[in-house]
């Protein structure tokens, strides 16, 4: 379920100025750090705001400043209207439809995850290259061949392709995505991929393991 | 395999300022990006590596002189030795015992996963609630139950735990966790715990989805 404000899309009248990539990153922590305050709390200060998301609060208000947002000294943000302010920043005030190619453990896990519902992300399509699976059932969704996933995207309207595949096959697949007329790519597979013209990002899911280390290592 | 280097550990022996913990979480990116370079890249300049980082020269300048690092003008950093003086930060040059409580698709996913190995993170044991998976065999490790947690994580040296399970059950197995002597745990529940004395960070698989959100509104 995604959040509705009352406010109405106030940030649409402004001028903006352009949003550093490096603040488009933060946005997502931000509203995830937004919603996990208690219910009923309605406002917060850019110096809670920072130690919930790990940076410092004067880059918390310079990120929440391309927004048009900027609190009240002493008082705070308006938690709810942050909330959609960010929401509409990042474009999840609209359903965003998801093809997942590479039906492992991985894939199987993502087509599952309830946090993409929760964000608008509406996953459907599953395709693998291996026979055997073909027509498993994962979260109701069959999973297809390689070979329909062109027509799939165009006639489901997917815009973001989610590769979980091994490593070896993912070069090909991205390219299979983007023949496809798919506009953006997050690559799990531990393996750098390249295509014209499609935004391609790459998860590595040891990230964070390697930042809680960081935390062990000081502390030994 | 991790990088060995022939340089040993030079920035062990320099008096370094406290890292800010923002700085901490790029530290695993600017490695993922050193890491893509092609082979037979030696040195690399704060400009490139910013690109591919998504943040801005400046910053990573000043991100890698934290480490001791300040790169030469006009030349850039070498490569070598970056990686080796992120991983040292990192304390990935020790290797680290993970185990994971939920073994769903998710946690079988992350157990089979070869970015922990190639980090330096070994899986030493998984536990599950439910019986019907007791003695299933992933990756070779057998999923062991819930009673079975405290000794494991006692003699096989375990310092970090995965929460992999459904957001209901992830604060009881997080405690279980913290009295099990876990020092650090990585939350991929979609739910927000609570333990004292213990490090806990929260996966969102939908962050990286949110930020191509972004880029495909913005080119709408």
């Amino acid at each position: 379920m995604r959040f509705r404000s009352r406010l109405g899309p106030l940030s649409c009248a402004l001028v903006k100025r352009p949003i550093p990539s490096a603040t488009v990153q933060r946005l997502p922590v931000y509203l995830q750090c937004l919603e996990a305050l208690a219910p009923g709390v309605s406002l917060v200060s850019s110096e809670d705001l920072a130690v919930r998301a790990g940076v410092n609060s004067a880059k918390v208000r310079k990120d929440l400043s391309y927004l048009g947002s900027h609190g009240v000294r002493g008082v705070g943000y308006d938690v709810e209207r942050l909330v959609f302010q960010i929401q509409d920043e990042l474009g999840l005030t609209k359903e965003r439809s998801v093809v997942i190619v590479g039906i492992g453990n991985l894939g199987r896990a993502l087509a599952n995850y309830d946090g993409f519902d929760q964000r608008g992300f509406r996953v459907v399509g599953l395709f693998d290259a291996d026979p055997r699976k073909l027509g498993d059932l994962v979260d109701g969704l069959p999973v297809e061949p390689m070979e329909a996933l062109a027509d799939a995207v165009l006639q489901r309207g997917a815009e973001i392709g989610i590769i979980t595949t091994p490593a070896p096959a993912a070069q090909e697949v991205a390219d299979a995505l983007a023949g496809a007329g798919i506009k953006s790519i997050l690559n799990f597979a531990p393996a750098v991929i390249k295509t014209d013209g499609v935004e391609v990002r790459r998860v590595d899911l040891s990230t964070e393991l390697q930042v809680l280390s960081f935390y062990l290592h000081r502390r030994a």
